[in-house]
Parts: structure tokens; C-alpha cells; sequence
């Protein structure tokens, strides 16, 4: 592992790293905020899942979500969301390929021998992370916007027992019916395979979380269309999740959005992690 | 004016224009966030002014204020740093010209042209926002960073009774000595020529400022020996100055310090707005 850059924050420490995990053969880069409570101690941890075309560093600078994590003594951790490098398969459009990993585990070429999203956000970054720095991981939450959304939900309730509470801002929904989904799920996956178990909206009728939810959605989204958040509602509240889905008049698909409800979902995340 | 866009941001609008000022002859972008309390009339403002290389941008995504002007229910003014443009002198350091206006009005070919940051800061922006926008004339403070720092200091000490309170991250302290100061005076306004008038620790000793004084500086700040924070602190204290300078152990000089000590400069300045 190496060490970027560290600047102190809010009582913590901002801290950018870099390593190379086998399950992704190429350099990764994350950030790692750490409340001033880790001096002393493990402390608990939020995931912050990034959506398409960013990398670990938009949520870092753009969020605030620093501030609300030093209050509650909860580091951050902001994974890149895809593997990088010239010896990765990319493709031209924006929304596959580099900066658009959806974070599965791809199995088609020339995808599948970087492109292992899901076994770097639940195994080898937190491998590192829980040996490298003081962090509790029997108390860790994850959280995510857009792509990061559909990783942060879909993770969560694929891995029961791992997150304690789960929340996203503007989420790809529902991408087996979306044009956000159905062509990345047909390259990484094949053409016609069955992605039900990276669909938020299914995971959630077919099994949800054990857990808080906490789903923040701007009514004047761009995107609607394609993040179809009508879908997960409704499998939220027929399965009876706990759980809340909110519509924020006005907002839109930005950082701006992100930032004005961060501290409702440092909050959310603080109370399932402290308890 | 136009309108780039306008983001729903804390209940409020963070709206992104442009303009062409006669005073720099040069298209003109600007930031301005308006709380929730401007649909019902004029609100304060916070000038906020930024440092070398950045635009109007960089603030408004990375130093997390929204949040805390609309918690006090004040309006954010983000200004660019230089006049911008193919047919605007430039030079290729990154200290002179675009990017690095240093709030002077240049009196020196080929600045004088164009940057006449002091005119547009203190005359042909507001002049422009105070029509178009639901701000109180009445009702100024100032704050910046780095280069914006100094911006502020010297701005609010040349022209007394306009803001009500000034407030600095890592200001450039004390430009007349420093490496950061000395070449764009001369570049600026003539090699010889009297900057004392554009040195905020000087001002401070000559007149100081009508009202209080927030200066917040990080110890692992990497610019410390271009900053000289020492002089202006020691101007601040010799004159008697109402206010504060904090030396903040451990930060340096990223917008990782600014947003930790957002929370307090809004505070600061919202008690001297609404007093």
C-alpha cells in the first residue's frame, strides 16, 4: 500500500491511498477519512460508493460528508469504481468500462480479468483496510449515489450480515429494466443472463435488508427514467422493509443534492452503527 | 447576465452566471448560492473570494458553506480569480494573470486591459447582483482563501463601512515580502511601485478594520514561508484589532482546512450580518 496524500480534517485525517489487488490486477486508489476517535481505537466505518464516471476522489472533495463524520466518530472509506489503466479493457461510452464498474464480479471477456468490483469492495479493500487501519469490522454501513446507489443496495443484500444499514442517494434502481443496467449487465454478464441478483428492486422483493434503509431521491432528477426509483419504492413497502424512501421537492442528480442530505445519512448510519 | 444553471442546494438555489463587466472586458462567470429566505426579500451576503488557479467553482463544490448559510439564512457570492479569455494577457506561470488576479486594479500593460479585479469585486458585481438578485445591500461580509484571503483583508480594509465583518483562510499575509506578492505588484502595478496599500498586514498596522477579524491558518501549512502569517497576526494584536487568529494545529493549506472551519467563519460572520 501507498500513501498519496494525508491532510488532517476536521480533528481526522483525509487520507489517499493506493495498492494493487489481485482480484483486479491494477493499481487502485481510495480515500480513507479518519475520525480523531481512531487514535485511541477501531472505530466504526461508512462505505461510500461512487456512481458512473467518478473516481474515489468526487465524494471526497464534493460531499461534506467529512464534518458529519467526525460528529459522529465514523470514518469514511471512498473506493474507486472501477479498475484503471492501460492494460484494462475500457469502451468509449461513458457508462461502461473505466469509471463504470457497477460493481459485479464481470465473467465475459475481455471484462472478467479486471473488472471484480464486487470482490474488491467486500474482499480485498476491506482486507487491507481492517489490517492496515483502526477500524471496527463488526461495524460497518455502506452508502453509494447513482451506479454508487445500485452497489451500496445490492451489495448490502447480497452479503446479509456484513452492513448494518444501508443507504443511497438518486440509486440505479431498477437497471435490469433501464438503459443504465441492461447494457452493462448483457457485456459483463452475457447477453441474456440472468442479473436479477444486481437489481436493487428485485434483491429487495426477493429477500431485502436486514436493517435500516434510508433512500433519498430528488424529484427534478434528470435521470428519473433511466434510476426508476417508483420500482424499489414499491418493493420497499410490499415487502414491509424498515426503512424510508424520501422525494426531496426540487433537487436534482448533483453533488449539491448529496451535500444538502448528508447529515441526515451520517446520522441514519451513526445511530445502526453506535447501537 | 446568463444563466449556466441552477441547482437546488440546502432549500435554497446554487445558481451558476455569467456577465461581461466593462471593467475587465472579459466574459465573466460567478457562483451565488441563495438560502430559502430569498423567496421572501433581500438576504446578507458573504463574499467569498478564492485563491490562485482557482475559478469561481472550486469553493462552491469543495469548501461545503451551502450548508451553513442556509442554516443562518445568508447568500454566498463565489467571483472568478482574474478576468479569462483567449484575448486576455496570460502568462505561463501559475501565479500571474489567469487564475492569479490578486484583487488589484493593474495600472501596467498588458494588464491593465483587463484586470481590474478590485473594480469588479467592490463595483461591477454587485452593482449587477444587487439588481438582479434578492441580496441586502446593507448587509456585506468577506471572507477568502490563500490569494482570496488576502482578496478579503485588503479589500474590507480599503473600503470601510462596505463589509461588516472580514474573515481569512491562510490568507497571503503579507504580500510585500513574500515571493507570492512581490512579482505580480511589479508585474501588476509597475516595477518600484508602492503596493503597501494591497499588503493586508500592512493596512492592518496603517488602519485596520471597523468591525470583527476571523483568521483561521494550518501549522502544516506547506506555504507557511510565502503566508508569513506571523506579520499579520502581529499587526492584528499591536493595533488592538476586535478579532481572532487561530493557528490550527496539523492542517495545512487544502480545502480540507477550509471545510473543517466553515462551520465557525459562517457563524462569525452570520452574528455580525444579523446584529
Amino acid at each position: 500500500m501507498k500513501t498519496i496524500s494525508e491532510n488532517r480534517c476536521f480533528g481526522g485525517v483525509q487520507g489517499v491511498y493506493s495498492h494493487r489487488p489481485a482480484c483486479c490486477d491494477s493499481e487502485m486508489t481510495f480515500g480513507l477519512f479518519l475520525p480523531e476517535e481512531a487514535r485511541d481505537g477501531p472505530v466504526p466505518v461508512l462505505w461510500y460508493l461512487s456512481g458512473l464516471t467518478c473516481t474515489h476522489e468526487n465524494a471526497m472533495i464534493k460531499a461534506g460528508a467529512q464534518g458529519w463524520a467526525a460528529e459522529h466518530g465514523v470514518a469514511l472509506v471512498f473506493p474507486d469504481t472501477s479498475p484503471r489503466g492501460e492494460h484494462v479493457a475500457d469502451d468509449e461510452a461513458f457508462d461502461l468500462g473505466q469509471g463504470a464498474g457497477f460493481y459485479l464480479d464481470a465473467t465475459q471477456e475481455p471484462w472478467s480479468d479486471h473488472y471484480r468490483m464486487e470482490s474488491y469492495i467486500v474482499g480485498e479493500l476491506p482486507g487491507l483496510l481492517f489490517e492496515e487501519f483502526a477500524l471496527d469490522v463488526e461495524r460497518q454501513a455502506i452508502t453509494g449515489h447513482s451506479m454508487g446507489g445500485h452497489g451500496a443496495l445490492t451489495l448490502a443484500m447480497r452479503h446479509p450480515g456484513r452492513y448494518r444499514s444501508v443507504s443511497a442517494f438518486s440509486p440505479i434502481a431498477n437497471p435490469t429494466a433501464s438503459d443504465w443496467g441492461r447494457k452493462q449487465f448483457a457485456a459483463y454478464l452475457g447477453e441474456g443472463a440472468d442479473a436479477s441478483g444486481h437489481d436493487a428492486s428485485l434483491l429487495m422483493a426477493d429477500r431485502g435488508f436486514d436493517g435500516p434503509v434510508l433512500i433519498d431521491q430528488g424529484s427534478d432528477d434528470q435521470f428519473l427514467d433511466l434510476l426508476r426509483p417508483e420500482t424499489l419504492a414499491h418493493a420497499m413497502m410490499a415487502r414491509r422493509q424498515q426503512g424510508q424512501f424520501r422525494m426531496q421537492p426540487g433537487y436534482d442528480h448533483s453533488y449539491f443534492f448529496i451535500a444538502s442530505f448528508m447529515e441526515d445519512h451520517l446520522a441514519f448510519h451513526a445511530e445502526a452503527l453506535w447501537s
